[in-house]
């Protein structure tokens, strides 16, 4: 198997956001040579969208995704509606940034919620009013699975199969506007996960997330690996997305409490761009 | 929903075992008139097979599960003859019992490995080599698909979708020797599970095992909770099963280093009989 582009590595900035802003982000994506960012909403805010449009296109910088839309189930209508404000909002942000596509994290029960398909249901409706928005801003919606273990508090699409059953939905045409964001920290275990991927093809795979899984995990949310130091076969997983003919970036995302977020963030990014070309 | 027949509640003896041993769960089972046990080997070894056998066959105990067998994978031949070997005194200890069913769980990645495909495929060829004996001794096989967050370290099946297709292989003409262990912590989030319920039926779904998601989870393993503390639609979950003629027991494993194994073992039972009839 090939080594990776080193022209894909994307930084998603919830790997360093400990530490960095989001302008010492953009430049320190710049200064380490990495051609991709992905922004969370809230740094987006704190730097300012037009400050942060104005730094990613400086640099010449690929924005390879916002983080985050999505959230969608909540107790009553207000709720909702609020839920699709925030949406609309992050897909404006995404469309000032030229942004690859919109991250959509579905969201988990609403408080006090046993009703699980109830939740589903609200994610499917809140994509479908957010929809005509984002294709006329051609923002591209990427649904992101998220591992089964935030199922009740962060996100109630869980496997690869179940975004793209949203998508046909809500899509079938096709036509590019709504597609997936595969992370390989939420679906290696899935043992129809080279299937989906086929399924999903080139168009509907907007995003491809990379980290590892180490062995124990220690958190839940916040002991994610740099790739390399866990069980994750990556290269097998890039195989299978770039046979789809995916082309984008290779997103690193790492949430870690006790390691990396320790760590000064130009170290974490040498390690990045090192690991990304030899393990992944 | 009719409440569920207090008949059908089973003690998994992990949810005392920090300070109960098996005759003494037996005991507490018969004391608190609980009318199912399910024992841990470990357990079953220090009390002896023949005094454990005899001690619930005096108190009429239904035993629900023997935990367990499984955990197949392993790096080279030899580990692989041993895992079968292990298997098959499970087996004749299951049949010793009388217990219903042996629990496979099928075990994780062996070590330096990241070959997840290769590790699934080991526990189809270790079911393969154990189920001749467990037909002869008429000891069920139920295959436990476990929350994908234990794929790396306890068991790489992980859907119940998965745990049948391992079904169909093996025993296609749905004898009865090979069925699977639906337990609700594992599975509650799958968004196949009703579907996979109904493809189960009554002959393939050989125990079912409650608990509950709690919202925060604080650890992957040892945070699971008592019926009616957390987010899974019990009763919801319980109609399924029960439509599929499932008639057997509702067996409780809850593992719990902060909570209910820190409690004395009467009052765990005690709550559990409670929210066995209220909760689930």
């Amino acid at each position: 198997m090939s080594a990776p582009d080193p022209e894909r590595l994307s930084l998603n900035t919830a790997t360093v956001s400990k530490r960095w802003s989001l302008a010492q982000a953009i430049e320190g994506c710049a200064r380490h040579g990495i051609r991709g960012i992905s922004p969370w909403r809230d740094q987006i805010a704190a730097m300012g969208l037009g400050a942060a449009a104005k730094a990613v296109r400086a640099h010449g910088l690929t924005v390879s995704g916002v983080c985050r839309g999505g959230m969608f189930p909540a107790i009553d209508t207000a709720g909702r509606k609020a839920a699709t404000e925030d949406n609309l909002r992050a897909v404006d942000e995404a469309h000032a940034l030229g942004a690859q596509c919109l991250v959509l994290v579905a969201g988990g029960l609403p408080p006090g919620s046993k009703d699980i398909a109830g939740a589903r249901a609200q994610v499917r409706e809140g994509i479908a009013a957010v929809l005509p928005a984002a294709r006329a801003a051609r923002v591209p919606l990427a649904i992101e699975p998220l591992h089964p273990m935030y199922a009740a508090d962060r996100a109630c699409v869980n496997t690869l199969e179940q975004a793209l059953d949203l998508c046909d939905a809500l899509d079938p045409e096709r036509s590019g506007a709504l597609g997936v964001a595969v992370d390989v920290y939420h679906t290696w275990w899935d043992p129809k996960l080279e299937a989906q991927i086929a399924r999903a093809g080139k168009k509907r795979i907007l995003a491809y997330h990379i980290c590892d899984w180490l062995v124990p995990t220690r958190d839940l949310l916040t002991d994610r690996g740099m790739m390399g130091d866990g069980v994750i076969d990556l290269p097998k997983i890039r195989s299978w997305v770039e046979r789809q003919g995916y082309a984008g970036c290779h997103e690193v995302e790492i949430f870690s409490a006790l390691d990396w977020w320790q760590r000064e963030p130009d170290e974490v990014l040498a390690v990045m761009k090192r690991r990304h070309v030899e393990c992944s």
